[in-house]
């Protein structure tokens, strides 16, 4: 029997660590508002530089790689009178984010819609705020969920993994993940607890419920040392955040199992360098996350029961080969495979060959295979 | 200070209740295959009786308060060769669910589909495949979640109940559901589970998971004492079970908390009486379940912000009013409000108030009220 490698985190970094982001974050809303002030003090219009989230400004950054922010930002002033709504809105939603932080109260992108309503601050529609909040994050170079705003998905946690709480009221508290089969849900109280102890070797991401539960069963977390996470098909960014901490923190590789289509090629993409709508954040990638599969070429190797890719299907394939993320290797040769192929394969196509075929025989195959890739 | 009332369960009525279950269904399958063979031993075609699911055989029953099968059952038999391919893909099934049951592995509608290839048994897609599933559940008079094979969509519990696992590997551990404030996902280990303990007085199902991360934020699973379930919009089969089991089990009322829209009305209608579609099952209602709101007439009650309803909205709100479950009472009248302020609330919308208004103003007003409705 293999030795049980047990990975220890010292507490008190990774809770200084946590603390340090609340007070940087509200640090950095201070010193904005105290500009505001300055500004008026100054007999000057208060103003705003937001980094500009245009095409234009958005690039891939080899090196980092993700996709990142160029140099240009762009003034928000109130001296513009077309700025002057969008002006007020971003200050307002600052105000908003730092009581949010101060309070520890979690809110989702809905909430902040309507919560701008008690302050008469208007905003057309939910796509309108939306935007402002990405202004803010753009501003504060943070991510929403750090000024506690969470979207409504959820995905799913399995494995040994002891976690200790931080938020109020379960402070201090611990609980080991590998204890509820069907999974513990990720949110708030995950994404921001410390994790303190594994004996996981690496993290296994599936695009689906089903094939999680699967996993569970089939001891997957024990007879590959590994942790489970259901991504509820494209990662919600609350998962994404606990990958890289999972990642970052604690050392361990992520692999990630997803619909052998382009979706689900995506979706790797995705958990491994971002996507474009969050180039203003860095806090989300796991550059070094592999695809394990189901690849276009695994197809025909394990022959899978496919079903035709649509028009839609191939149209996607072939704007993604435009995206420099897919220019070259593993990420190119299998778009090139879905669109000679026109056929797709889902996870649930191993049960062809019983319901065990993926953990038994696909798994084991494809995690030696990923060492060299 | 109030005195905590535990209820305790008796492990063994419980645990007993879930074996018969298992035993039931193995029983049942035996009988038909049993029937099977001597049809065949005495020269005679091969048949299933099938209870009739089509509209003309589905009756609401007002004193159980949900929809039913009428009498009417048709022959599936292999003489007819236009059923042969049906009767076969039936007799497949039977055998499936025998081989999931026994080894207690759970599996997915898709999952069958594709695990069908390998008996070479033809599926023409998953609809047929879905349907077939239906047919057993009738066939059986038993959901198709004890034949282990579950639906994909997840929502998840928060509160002050312990549970006893009875699948394979965690027999005997329990759990107590209030350790994880982001919520336990509720799938098959959950609804399978012995409810052993709890010290909640009510079960407050919630239809959205930002609300629900509010609700435990709040502590109203304290406050109020109850457990709070996240539905993820229209419940899943398994969480309509697991709602039914609390009710049941543990004699705790269940209240239901939706949008202020005819689609919140009606997650909270199935919930309470079923659909339809699952007349030909008994086990996922709580005919006492109450929708606590957001009723129509809330709307101009609490002064909430507002979104227009689309035609299509307004269309459903007809629709509903020719279901005879929607014929008087509350359920009629709000339809009818609905109609005519043509607008509608969400959960959400309380934020306009603050935060904290949901929990602290109208859960505890509305609470009071159901007492009388």
């Amino acid at each position: 029997m293999a030795k049980k490698v047990t990975k220890k985190v010292t507490k008190k970094e990774t809770k200084k660590e946590k603390i340090d982001k609340s007070k940087k974050l509200i640090q950095a809303l201070k010193n904005h508002g105290a500009q505001i002030y300055e500004d008026l003090e100054n007999g000057e219009f208060p103003k705003f530089s937001i980094p500009n989230r245009s095409i234009s400004n958005i690039i891939y950054d080899k090196k980092l790689r993700q996709y990142v922010l160029g140099t240009n930002a762009s003034l928000r002033s109130a001296r513009n009178s077309s700025q002057l709504r969008s002006f007020t809105q971003l200050l307002w939603l600052a105000f908003f984010a730092n009581k949010l932080t101060h309070e520890k109260k979690s809110s989702t992108l809905r909430d902040v819609y309507y919560s701008s309503q008690a302050f008469a601050v208007d905003f057309e529609d939910q796509q309108e705020s939306d935007n402002i909040i990405v202004d803010l994050e753009a501003v504060l170079s943070q991510p929403r969920e750090d000024f506690f705003v969470f979207p409504e998905e959820r995905s799913s946690i399995f494995g040994d993994l002891t976690i200790e709480y931080t938020i109020p009221g379960y402070e201090g508290k611990t609980q080991n993940l590998s204890s509820h089969p069907d999974g513990y849900a990720i949110g708030p109280s995950m994404t921001s607890a410390q994790l303190t102890d594994t004996s996981a070797e690496m993290v296994i991401a599936i695009e689906k419920g089903g094939l999680f539960t699967r996993f569970v069963e089939e001891q997957v977390d024990k007879k590959f040392k590994s942790i489970i996470i259901n991504t509820g098909g494209q990662a919600p960014r609350s998962t994404r955040t606990l990958l890289k901490r999972l990642h970052d923190e604690l050392g361990l590789p992520v692999v990630i199992l997803t619909d052998g289509d382009v979706y689900g090629e995506h979706i790797a993409m995705v958990i491994k360098s971002g996507s474009a709508n969050a180039a203003h954040l860095r806090e989300l990638t796991v550059p070094d996350a592999k695809w394990m599969g189901v690849w276009a070429t695994d197809i025909d190797k394990f022959k899978l029961p496919t079903i035709p890719m649509t028009e839609s299907d191939i149209k996607r394939c072939y704007d993604l080969l435009k995206d420099p993320r897919y220019e070259e290797g593993l990420w190119k040769r299998e778009l090139e495979v879905f669109i000679k192929i026109k056929r797709k394969a889902e996870l649930e196509a191993f049960s062809k060959y019983g319901l065990t075929n993926i953990t038994e025989k696909y798994l084991p195959k494809k995690l030696e295979e990923s060492k060299s890739f």
